[in-house]
Formats: C-alpha cells, structure tokens, sequence
C-alpha cells in the first residue's frame, strides 16, 4: 500500500494505460469497478494535444480523465526510445519532431517536471534516456550516466516548483539495460535522492524473457523495501509473478487495452483470437471463471460477430474483459502474498494458460 | 403503452438503432439507463452476416444483443432503397448485391419472414417497396401496390410460420410518397389486415419537412389509435413533435448515434461541434439541463480534446449523450401528453434549440 493524494493504492498493482488522457474505450466509471484504482498517462502525448496549460485550465488532468483515484504521468522518457527515429539526444535533453503536427519538440528534465506540475499528477516521472539497445554496453552505460545527472536536475525542478509541498511524488527511474553492474549502479545512482518511489525502465524493450528476468533481479532487491518499485512497461501474466517475486509492486501495460482492440482476449486457458472462425457459434462466454460486462452477457459467437463486422463494442467489450482479467490476476497476487502461498498460486494460474 | 413478449412499451417511443446486433458504441445496460427500452436492429444485415441461422444457435437476437427488452426488425425494404445502385426490384422480390462480399442476395416477403421468425424478433416488420423518389407519381403508385401484395405474402407467411402464435408482432408498412391520396390508399390496403401495429414508411427518404408533414398527415390519422404508428427513420426533435401531433408514437433514426462518432451534439441550446476551436479550454458541460455519463463528468474542452484526439471514448461519450438527450426528450413529451400540454413543451424545446 502506497498513498497520493488521491488515495492509497494496495500493491502488486496493475495501472491500465490511458496515454492521452482515455484509458482507451472504457469510461472511467466502468475502470474504477474492474478493479483499477490508479491509472498513467503520458506527459509526452498531453504536451504535444491539448498542451499542459489546455488541462490545467480545464481543472488539471483528474478533471480531464474523469477520474478521482492517483495518475502517475510518465515522463516521455520511454517515448524517446520508442519514437527514436524522431528524436536527437544530448546531454542537456533531447529534441524531437511531433507525433501530432512534425513540429520540433524540445524536452529537458526541468520542462519534462514542470509539464507534470502542470498536469497535476500524483506521481510524476525523472526524465530518463532509455538507451536504444539494452544490450550495448557502451549506450547503456552512456545513457545510464546521462539518467543519473537528468534526475539530480528533475529533483532540483521539482523541489523549486513546490512539487514535494503539494504532494506530489517523484519517482526515479533505473536504466542499465541488461547489465547486473550497470543496474547497480543505476539504482546507487538513485538512492542518492531520497525519493517517495524507483522505477525500472529499460525493460521489455526488445530483450528476452531471461534477460529482463537478470535485469530485474539486479536491480530490484536493492530498492527500498517500503517504497513502491515500479516496473515499467511490463507485462504478461508470467511477467508479473517474475517481477513480484523478485520485489516489485507496481506495473503498467498497453497490452489488455491494445489487445482488446485487435481482438485478443487473456483467458484462464491462454490467449483467444475473437476472430477465428472455431467460436462462429460457440455459446460459450470467453472466460466462465470471469465477472467482467462481456464474460456476464456475451458468447464467444456473438464476440466474434462484433469483433468480424468491425463494431466497436467488440474491442469495447475485449478491453474491458483484458483489463478485468489482469486487475483480478493481481487482487489475486495480493491475496496469496498476504498468506505466503504466491508460488502455489503461479502454477495455478500459469500451467491451465500455458497448455494450449 | 403496448406489450411484446419482452415487455411493454411506453408511448411515443424512440427506438436506438443497432443495425447489425448492437447499437454502435454502447454497451446494453448503459442503453437501459440512458431510457432506451426497445430497440431496433436490421434483418438484411443480421441475415448477410453472421445469418440468422447462427444467431439462432446463438441462442435468437435478445442473447447476441445482451438485450432482455423488446427488439423490432425492420425487414430489409429501406436496404432496398437505400442501396439502390446494388438492388433490382421485381415483382417477387428483390434481387441485390451484399454489402460485406458482394455476393447476390434474394429478397421475397417469405423469406423476410423466415429471417425475422429465426432471428426471434418481438416485432418483425413487413418487406415493403419504398421507391427510389418519392415524388414521382408513376413510381410511388408501382410500389404501393407492390407494397399491398407483399404484405398479404408476410401476413400468410407469417401465420405459417406460428408467427402470431409464437407472440411475434407483424407490422405493415404505408407507402405513398408525398401523394395523399396514394398514403389513403395504402393504408386502406394495410387495414385490410388485422395486425399488432403499423408503420409510415417512404419518409426522410429526400423530400422536405412539409411534404414529410403532408405524407404523415395523410396516413397517421387513418391508422388505429389503439395500435402502435410508427414513423420509420424519424428525425429530429422538431419532426418528433409534428409525428406526434398527428398521432405517431412510435420512432427510430441513427441521428443520435452516427452523430455521436462525428461528434455533433444535440443540447438544449441547439446542436453543437464538439471539434471545435471555441470548446478548447471550456469548462462547462455539454448542456447543464442533462444527466448522462458525459455531462455528469466532462468538459466541453475535455470532449473537444478526445474528439480532436480521434479518441473511442469521444464517439462513445457522445453516443450516449445524444441517447439520453432523445429518450429524455420522449419522456418529456409522454409527460406533456398526459397534461395536455405537448404544444406548450413544443415551442419550451424547439424555441432555445433554433435560437442559437
């Protein structure tokens, strides 16, 4: 359990992913009951549509999401990496063009907090340089060193423009890619700064499954116990239980969203494709172990139906499903930790998905 | 007020239209709450795919639509003439090409019987011919007649089939174009059969209000007080009025829904473009007077931002506002009846409505 000034959040949790202010396709209403209690959105996507100053006239970002619970806004750290072709890096921040008009951007680690000042986040995101290759030793480590002296900046900015005062909280990002030594050093790097919360970036960004495992298990344990560690960017089901064991509690992913609009659904019996012709006329609901809106009152046939014609309350429906299957994976988690069987409960959970 | 095997319903009535199993964009128990209680869906799309056959394994269109109310069927002849250019018209029944493969499809008044007795519709309607314009004399009397005997075909069909005996209601169709006495005529033909409601076909199909007004005043009056009248593909809050005025009380049209997804709204003040300029930093809600999910929660500047965004949540927030906004404005309407008072409540809504 963590607190905001929005509300505690019970850890392990799941942040479903509403980048540019939507968790898309699902009303806020309807988030809170599948169990969400804290959503992200991204610093980046706002700055660029409608622009910081747009949402805090409109009441700041909770009034624009409709949503009452804590937000944490990433930093458009990851961004960079992601859009890399657009962007340039150098050490006093990184230049890049729009995704909504090609026009240049120019971000730094004290306009990335004053952004998140702006927007009126729980938790704000240090400004990190996620380097392109995790397994490039020399980027790594380059842009690991280039991570740390970003968050002594984004520290000072947020401390200067009252960020502490009112409440909210930043976190500081670990890079290192996939590095043990590297990672260690990123969180040494971190801890210099007595923040309300860490976060691991530079996963799940094109490294195997074993690799993100060396790279969580090095960083992980060395972060302070009491405070929310946050895995960036991650996961699947079997991501989660690897990086709960290993200490870390707080997680997002556009995963049940963006497969909920291409028509993948998480079942306890793995991954279905709503669109195979097999559930042409199958009555059965996707998931009998589910209580979310589809798994109540649709058939797999009448999914596939919505999802072959094109209708959006089929990617409505499978996103709603998506997200209700990892919030009640995750009270699930919670509950076993609670009573120290969570290695029991990740067969119980892992083997039936894997067997198809 | 009449009754369905799914329930009663309250007249003047708007129905949502959910063309192919679902009204785009909402989920069935927010279109409950919105007011809706009957709801339409479309025979010739449902028959081209997923085919009534599948629909009935699928457990008949009330389980694919999550839908426990009563749903209407319109027949497929508005298909006929809204797709034309693919149709040709004989005096068996219609030749046409789909509209999801292009494969040739045949269209008699026994088979839309057989495709609406599968598809389990509380309410089937007859196959009718509208014609292609409704002005022209020649071509309006051609289809009328077409019209009468095709109806006689439905109502044998139907009575075959255990239609009536199964408590699926078979309603006719009026044509006429704007001739009033070809409108007589074909209500004197429909009359002919004693059946559980009637409709007004062949309107909003390109003419002007007057001659729409001139087209239901000729027939409406004629048609049983004590039976459903429905005026098929009906409109706007003005047209409600007039339709209701001489006797209509039963509606469906897209307007509500199809301008949700590009993001028109209707308000209190008037319809309103939620992409525009004017809305960007606006903090109000889209009409103050309304209690749906959108008003209760959003901005006009937040609408504008997921619109401009080309966000699901804009088109389903205003979806559900233009929803409530109709069924609010029937329930004003069935109130206003009942005290006499529906030319007042007329000029209360229309006058701020065309002020603007």
């Amino acid at each position: 359990m963590f607190t905001t000034p929005h509300g505690g959040v019970e850890t392990p949790a799941f942040m479903p992913v509403g980048t540019r202010g939507t968790v898309k396709g699902v009303l806020p209403r309807d988030l809170a009951r599948l169990g969400a209690r804290m959503v992200l959105a991204n610093a980046y996507h706002l700055h660029l549509r409608p622009g910081e100053e747009t949402i805090a006239k409109l009441g700041g970002l909770h009034a624009v999401m409709g949503w009452e619970g804590p937000i944490l806004t990433d930093s458009g750290g990851y961004q960079v990496f992601s859009l890399g072709h657009l962007a340039k890096v150098d050490d006093e921040g990184v230049t890049l063009r729009s995704v909504v008009d090609g026009a240049e951007v120019r971000l730094t680690p004290e306009k990335v907090v004053d952004i998140q000042r702006a927007l009126g986040a729980d938790v704000a995101m240090a400004f990190d340089h996620c380097p392109a290759d995790p397994s490039d030793r020399a980027g790594v480590a380059a842009a690991t060193a280039r991570t740390r002296a970003w968050l002594a900046r984004c520290v000072a900015r947020h401390r200067e423009r009252g960020g502490e005062a009112s409440g909210q909280a930043l976190f500081g990002i670990v890079q290192g890619g996939v590095f043990e030594d590297l990672r260690r050093e990123s969180v040494e790097s971190a801890l210099e700064h007595d923040l309300a919360g860490y976060a691991i970036g530079g996963v799940s960004v094109g490294e195997d499954r074993e690799q993100m495992r060396t790279a969580v298990s090095a960083a992980a344990p060395l972060l302070p116990e009491g405070k929310p560690r946050y895995l960036m960017g991650v996961g699947t089901p079997e991501d989660f239980f690897d990086a709960v064991e290993r200490g870390c509690d707080l997680f997002d992913c556009v995963t049940p969203t963006r497969h909920g609009r291409t028509h993948q659904a998480f079942t306890s019996q793995g991954t279905v494709n709503l669109r195979n012709t097999q559930w042409r006329e199958d009555k059965s609901p996707l998931d009998a172990d589910c209580d979310c809106p589809a798994c109540e009152r649709f058939s797999r046939g009448t999914l596939r139906h919505l999802c072959t014609s094109g209708e959006m309350l089929g990617a409505m429906l499978l996103t709603l499903h998506n997200l209700r299957f990892f919030h009640r994976l995750l009270e699930r988690m919670r509950g076993a930790i609670a009573e120290d069987r969570l290695l029991q409960l990740r067969r119980e959970i892992l083997e039936p998905m894997c067997r198809r």
